[in-house]
Formats: structure tokens, sequence, C-alpha cells
């Protein structure tokens, strides 16, 4: 049992300077930007990177609204792994503010499987939200600028697409009226804030393998339109170089390290649904390029993360995850199998075995479809009982399925280990190139119609009226190669909430897409996606203290 | 003559590592966090800090709108006196990216006068602007969700008084209809955004002591008021321990190098109109416990600038100049003497002399109402004639004031040695205390007439209706022994910007009055002051690039 907090097990261990963390990696002192004793931006050229290490891509079955316990399962078998005597390293999104101060959970693990200095990881940072979050809304300015200053560029205001952001949980921006007050104000227009992880400027970082690449997915972005109907692009604001030079640090990933000293590159972190949800594939490519096995991580459940990261992440980059962690949990399987959250500390193995059809699935998505090797690792959690815990196990072994029982919040690699040779065995076998969903030369229409059919579930696809045409514009204006971005709820297989497990027979809705041409693919709205969170009844913020002399309570 | 960019000739300097720098100050390396080679947060505890400099402040005249360069002439000075064996340090104000994407020019000096590394200081720096920006947010999302959750204090929404920032020029969020859209985004109210250099809290951290200190300033932040018309503080809504947090670091001072490599305290950077106008108490009383002579500046010419320095710095952190720059340039003076702006190229002896009027009226508020030892410096500029540098020498040396040429953009140091020279005999006297222009035991009403009065030179001062109660109003409700923070046009002595020289006769309007109380002090507004500033026709962003390996144009 754990009686300490997450901010007290991290202050109780010892920190290595970051130096010597990178040395684990042979990165070379000059090639570090400190920031402070134990944070570094590791400065490598992201054109020269070769490819060395294995990935090993950590994602879910679809969550309890608790969450998985991805992050710390990565964290804890990246542990195990170094525990073996493997040169690891991890790869992890960084945590925006909105979350720190609305609802008690970081993003930096948790118990024993954490990245430190969690405080600093959970707050500033190295401050890539931020130059995120400047650049985007430089470009907001500049936009409502040109428009102000005499409309050269003939914009109409009515279409401008292009958000303004904030790293903070703040629903009074969702919906907003701008350009009040009179003529030296702008122009009045309907308008609106996302969260920073949601801004399309996180997805073209995350996607961008170097300086140039970024510069080239900025002048694309899509801003708005001409009153003739032509797109706004921010070249033709002449932004691309300003904005660039905003992104210049945030670009470059940030090394840190575990509990247990294990390397960590912890870098960006775009939304898992109307974005793809994982870190920069320069802090992969960086990683994969010093260690021999990288382990990383998706965003909510393999329906929407693993999915994403390699239909899009990995074909955008040629990256392929050589081994997919698939993690379950007793609650969650109870979860599916219709147990109510009240009742989740319950034992009840009937349960957990129909709720094992989501389990099914995403094992079949993933051996079937994406044809890689997996290995199920149960998160263990305080109230689950054995006989609960064997019926997953029974239930994989029938089907020739690795699995793991992993307790790494509790007791750090030392609980992964046997999580970390079931890995080690996946990989002794080389695998073929991962197989994607669809080929970028169907329709995306076709494309939407495959993830829904194979990853899924769905029967069929129906398209809110006017979706058809704006396809086709879509592809009209070049963009038909683009792979998509389907934004849906985490916690079930289709677009209803409500159906868990494993649904049959569905509907999958496609209200509304929009071209993310910085990213390069195109977002597909099945349900109603909230880019701006709001703060919950009581703040996590309402919990937490400094002392004078500097120590943070209630973080975590 | 300098054919260079100020970013060429900082790129060609070598820069020494920080710890170097902080070793000329007897810093141990411990007590440094370093951001990457060349800066650096120094931390020191606040509370032990003991003073053993002098402090020098440097102000201007009334300026053009292109500025008298008092950055420039700081930064020189402080060469100079390192030239001269002094060991000297800097303490300024550090930019805001408003500014260096929308006019052309930053806050880190120019030609041979530079802080660098100059690009990190114009852009994120340390992150400080991005921890205010967040902190100021963080309260208006608890603020408006405190209302949307039941809103147990019963606040009324069309009293909130605190609005948002962001460090940008966006003149688009300066009035907007926040929280529209329905019952789940908040409650639709009158709202708008400042420019993060222009929010309380910038102030707040600028005048705070200590972590404990800025707690205390944080929990009596007025918000709003109660439909009752009680007020709402930070400390009702329990935003004080997570803010402060979030505020850790940014309150620490920032540690970086001119390009003579004197070290220099860069450090916060308030407006000075609706706010004080220098850099932080922090960087101030670190840099006097570490170095025998600190230069600092205040912004805006010293009716603004100087008086705010010391009637509300000086007076809430017990810190005194112990001798004042006033910087003055021919142009400047010619353009008080009535030449226009588009004239003030050419020689004009005869309008210069009758400009020297405003430089007249500052001397005798240095000397007359704060018994300061001053010296006039004269920041040459490429167009100025022998003549009418002769005319300001002549001018001064009729009145017995010390006055010193110095051409520290074209030449450094070296091109200051003159003032360092003036400078350092000032010194040699031991000075009286400052004399605040009045006590704190008057009323408000008072105070603000002293200022206008004896600073300004107004004959009268003219209330809009409803100011004198909101006046009395805040004298019973616990704020009647502040200062107060006139916040005007820059330009003139007067509220009226086209009122050069040395205006007389003329009556100071107070259009309005707000208690900033987490800074402490009242500020009163003589006119219509944009605290969200706009992008030009041409911003300067249009005109910036960075290379494919990470080289930086156009940013000056």
């Amino acid at each position: 049992m754990i009686s300490m907090t997450d901010i007290e097990i991290a202050n109780s261990v010892k920190m290595e300077e970051i130096g010597k963390i990178a040395k684990k990696l042979d990165i070379d002192e000059s090639d570090l930007e400190l920031y402070g004793r134990y944070k570094a931006k590791v400065n490598l050229d992201s054109n020269s990177l070769k490819k060395k290490g294995k990935l090993v891509l950590v994602t879910a079955i679809n969550p309890t609204p608790a969450g998985e316990g991805k992050t710390t399962i990565s964290i804890g078998l990246a542990d195990a792994l170094s525990r073996r005597g493997v040169k690891t390293a991890l790869a992890l999104r960084e945590p925006s503010l909105g979350p720190v101060f609305g609802v008690k959970g970081g993003a930096a693990g948790g118990g024993w499987a954490q990245v430190v200095p969690m405080e600093d990881i959970n707050l500033h940072f190295t401050g890539d939200l931020h130059a995120i979050t400047a650049a985007n809304n430089l470009i907001a300015a500049l936009l409502d600028n040109s428009i102000m200053q005499g409309n050269p560029l003939n914009i109409d205001p009515r279409t401008i697409t292009w958000k303004r952001c904030m790293d903070m949980n703040d629903r009074q921006l969702r919906a907003i009226i701008s350009g009040l007050g009179g003529k030296s104000n702008g122009t009045p227009r309907e308008d609106g804030f996302q969260i920073t992880a949601a801004s399309e400027i996180m997805a073209t970082c995350c996607l961008a393998s170097s300086m140039a690449d970024l510069k080239e997915r900025l002048a694309r972005l899509i801003l708005a339109r001409t009153y003739d109907g032509k797109l706004v692009k921010l070249s033709d604001i002449k932004g691309v170089g300003a904005v660039a030079i905003l992104l210049k640090d945030a670009i470059k990933p940030n090394l840190v390290q575990t509990l247990e000293k294990t390397p960590a590159f912890v870098h960006l972190g775009p939304f898992a649904n109307i974005a793809h949800g994982c870190n920069s594939v320069i802090a992969t490519k960086t990683a994969l390029s010093l260690a021999d096995v990288v382990v990383t991580e998706a965003g909510f459940g393999a329906d929407l993360g693993a999915e994403k990261f390699i239909d899009i992440k990995c074909r955008l980059s040629g990256l392929s995850p050589d081994a997919i962690v698939l993690v379950a949990s007793v609650r969650a399987l109870k979860y599916h199998g219709g147990v109510k959250k009240e009742e989740l500390g319950e034992e009840n193995v009937e349960a957990l075995i129909k709720g094992l059809k989501n389990l099914e699935k995403h094992i079949e998505n993933i051996k079937g479809v994406w044809k890689r090797p997996v290995t199920v690792a149960i998160n263990h959690f305080t109230l689950d009982t054995q006989a609960e815990t064997a019926a997953i196990k029974d239930f994989c072994n029938a089907k020739g399925i690795n699995v793991s029982f992993a307790d790494v919040w509790a007791k750090g690699g030392e609980g992964g280990l046997e999580l970390a040779d079931s890995v080690i065995s996946l990989l002794k076998n080389d695998s073929e190139p991962v197989s994607f969903t669809y080929s970028d030369d169907i329709t995306l229409k076709a494309k939407l119609e495959s993830v829904a059919k194979k990853i899924y579930g769905a029967s069929a696809v129906e398209f809110a009226p006017g979706v058809i045409t704006k396809l086709k514009k879509a592809e009209e204006e070049g963009y038909g190669s683009y792979p998509v971005c389907i934004a849906k709820t985490q916690y079930s297989l289709s677009d209803d909430q409500k159906k868990l497990g494993r649904p049959e027979g569905f509907t999958l809705h496609i209200r509304d897409v929009r071209v993310s041409a910085g990213a390069g693919f195109l977002v597909a709205y099945a349900g109603d996606i909230m880019t701006m969170p709001g703060l919950s009844k009581v703040p996590a913020a309402n919990g937490m203290d400094i002392s004078d002399s500097g120590t943070i309570t209630g973080l975590f």
C-alpha cells in the first residue's frame, strides 16, 4: 500500500543531474540546453537521426472515466526494461495546465512510476505549451489585423476557422464575440478559444520532422476564406517566419528522467480526438536513434490512440511499432461488462468476462488489421481480486495472446518485470512493417468508412448534410491524399459513450469535417467534441498551496 | 556609423557562459538555475539580501514617439562603469512579445549597448511573462467557474474588473462578450483582454519582496463585487496557492550579460502608465546586495517613470536612488520646441533652446521635490549637430547641473565614460534619503493633486462625476494609505499629448480610479489608456524569418 501522494513520492527520490541521464544515451553535454539541473532540451540535427532501437507502443482498451494508467505502465515498463539491462528510453506527451488545475491528476505517471521533476513537468516545464499558445495567437492577431488594415486579401470574417487558444480549462471563452467597441477595436465577429493541446499548431509541431518541414507545414495552415471562396493560408498573411521563430525551441525534445533514472523524452501533447494524441515525431525519432528500446504511448483507447499513431504518425513519419502493449484493467473490463461506476470496487468475475469483448476487439485490430505483435498488460488496482485477474489471463491464454500482470504504481520497475520479459520476447522476432487501416489513394469518404468498419466495428457510416460536399471540396483543393483523424468519444468503440463492451451493428455519424493542413490530416467529427474544457465544481486549484520556502502541496 | 542591425551586432560578440558572469558578482554556481548557457535564474533568499551597493536611476525628459533610449543609456553607462573598474550590475525590465511582433524595436538596448542573448530575451526568455499570463488567466477561469457552479459567493458578473490577458498586440480582444452558447458555456457578460505587461499580476510580482509577501498580495487582489456590493478577492475563491505555484519561478530574477559582459538582471516589466513601470523589487535588491553600483531605469519620462519609481517602488520597498541620470536628446528637445516630427533631422538650435523648458521642469522635480543628485545625459543621435549639443551643455552649466555627452549606441561603454565619471562623482557624496512627492497619510484626492501640481505643473485637477465618491469608498474600504499611480500620456507633462515643452496653467482630468490591491496602489486614469495595443499596418512579424538551421533575421 502506498500512503504517500505522488508529489511526496517524487520528492522522496533524489534525481540525477540531467547531464548524467543524457550520458546513459551517449548524448554529448554540448548537445544539451539545460533548463535548471534536471531538465534539458536535446539539440540534435533532426535530419541526421538514424533509427537504432525498437519501438514499443503502449495503448489501452476503452477506458473508464478514471483512465487505464497507460502513462504509468509505460514508465514502469521502461524502468523494468532498464532493470533487465536494456538500454531504454521513454517518449511521452507533456501535460497541459488545464487538467492540472482542473482535475486531480497530471500526466507524469503516478505512484512509483513517475517522470520527474514532476512539479516542473506539470507546470511550465520548458515552456513548449506557452510557445505554442503564443504562436497560435500571433496568427490570430495577424489575421484580424489584416482585415482591420483595409483587408487587402478580401478575407470574409465569417469564414475564419482559426481560433485563439489558452492553456487553461476556461469554458467562458468557448464562444465569444470579439472585435466590439468600435472601429479601432477590430471587426465584430463570432469567435472562440480552444485549449492549447487542441490547437492545430500543437499537432503541426508534433508531426514536423525538422525546422524546414515545420515552416512548410506552417505556410499551408488554413485560416479562413476570401469573399470569393479562396483559401487564406498563413503564407498569405506573411506570418510563417515569425511563427516559426516563436516555435524554434518548442520543437526540440525535452529530456527528463523516471524515478528510477531511465531517460525520458517528454515532448508535446496533442488531443487524441481532434488530433493524433501522441508525443512529437522528433522526440520519438531522437529516442530511437539513441536507445535500444523506446517505449511510447498514444492517448485514449487503441481505437483512437493506436489507430492514429499508426494511420497518421507512422504513415507520415515512416515509424513503425515493433510491438504493442495493450493495457487493460479489472475495473474497466467490469465497466464494459455493465457494472456501474460506484460498484467497480466489488468483485464481479461474471461482468468482467462479459467485458472482455472490448479487449477482444482491440486485440483483433492490433493483430488482424495492423499486423502487430501484442501483449496484454493487466494494470493492477488496489481492489482487484485474484479471481478477476485470473479470468483475464485465462482469456488471453486461450487465445494464445501474451499477458502479464503489472503493478508498477506500487512497485515501480520491479512491478513491471513480467511485462518487460514479455515485451523482450516479442521484440526478438523481426516483425513485418505495420499495415495501415487504409491506403492513401482511396477517397476521404472511403477512409472514414474503413476506420469505422474495420476498427470500430460499425456496420454503416452516416454523413450529416453537407459533409459529402465538403469531402469532395477537400479533394478538389488537394487534400485527398491526407489520412483521416476521427474525433469521437473515448469510452466506446462507437460514437455513443453508453455503448460499452463491443458494440455491433451500429452506425457511426460524421457530423462535420475540417482540413488540418499544417498537421496534414482531415479531422472528422463523430460527436460533440469539447476543445475547451471547463473547471469542475471544486477545481484541483482550490486545494493547492506553496510554502514561503517553496514547498508545493496539493498538486497531486 | 553602424551599418549592422542590432541582431547582427549581438551575434558578432561571443558571450561568456553565465556561470562566469555570475562569478563577477560572487554568486555561487549552486544559486543559479540555468536556462541554456547564457541565462540563469538567481535563487537567493530574498529575505536575507543586505544592501551593499549604490542605486542609480536612469530616467528621461518627455520622449518623442521614437523614445529617448533610456535602456541603451543604462546599458552603456553600466558598461562604462565596469570599464572604470566599478563592480556594476544592471537591473532592467524584460520585454513583451506584443511590441516585438508589432513594432520594430525590442527592449534589450540597441547598437553596441545591448543585453544578450537578445533573441531569447526578446522572445520567451525564461518564461516569466508566460507564467504571469497563466496566473492571471487561472484567476479569471476560477472566478467565472465560481459563478457557473451555482455562484455560492453571490458574485455580480456585471462588476467583474478582473480581465484575462495575453502577451500579444491583439486589438480584436479589447472588448468582447464571453460566455455565449448556452448554459454549459458560462455566463454571458462584457469582457476583454489586456496585454500581459498591463496586468495587475505583473505589477504585483514586481513589487513582491518574497514568496510570503507575494501570497499576501495575491490574497487581496480585487476581482469583482457581490450583488450586495462587497468586494470579492482572490482569497474568497481559494485561488491564492495555485496562482502562487504558477509564479514560483517568475519571481526569481534573471541574470544575463551586456555585450561587454557586465552582469544584468532583466526581470519583469509592468506598464509605466497604469502600473509603475520598472523591474522587480527582488531583482533590484538582489543586484544591490551583490554589486557596488546598480544601474536601473524607469519607463517613459521622469513625470511618469521616476515619479512612480520613487513614490511607489521606493516607498513600498525601502529603496532609494543615490543618483539620477536624466536622459535628453537633441531630437526630443527640438520636438518640445515645436519642430514637427518630419523635420527633427534638421539643425534648429532656436527650437531646441525653447524645448529646454521641458528638461528644466524635470530637473526641478528631481532636485526640488525628490532631493536627488542629478546628471543630464545627452543621448547622441546620428543627425545631432555640435551647436545643438553645445546649447544643452550651456543650459546645464548655467544652472550648475552636471551634464555629459553619451554615444553608447555607436561606441558601447567607451561612449559612456564621460557619463560614468559624472555618476561616480555624484555617488561620492552621501545623499540624504529620497523625499516623496506626498506623505502616506493625506487623502487619496490630495495625493493625486500633489502629483499633478508639484510634478506635472498643473494648476488644478478636475475629477469626473463619481470619481470623488470612488475615492472616498476606497478610503472606507481600507485603501486610503496607498500611493497613487496616474495613467496619462507620456508625451507631455500634462494629460494632453499635444501640450509639449513645459505646459502651465492646465487642468489635469481624472476620469476614473481603480484600486490595484495586489500591487498596493490606486490607479487614476488621466486619459484613455490603451491596455491592449494593436498591430500596425505592416507588423514587424511580416519581415521576420528563421533559416532551417535556426538563424533568425528581421527580429530587429
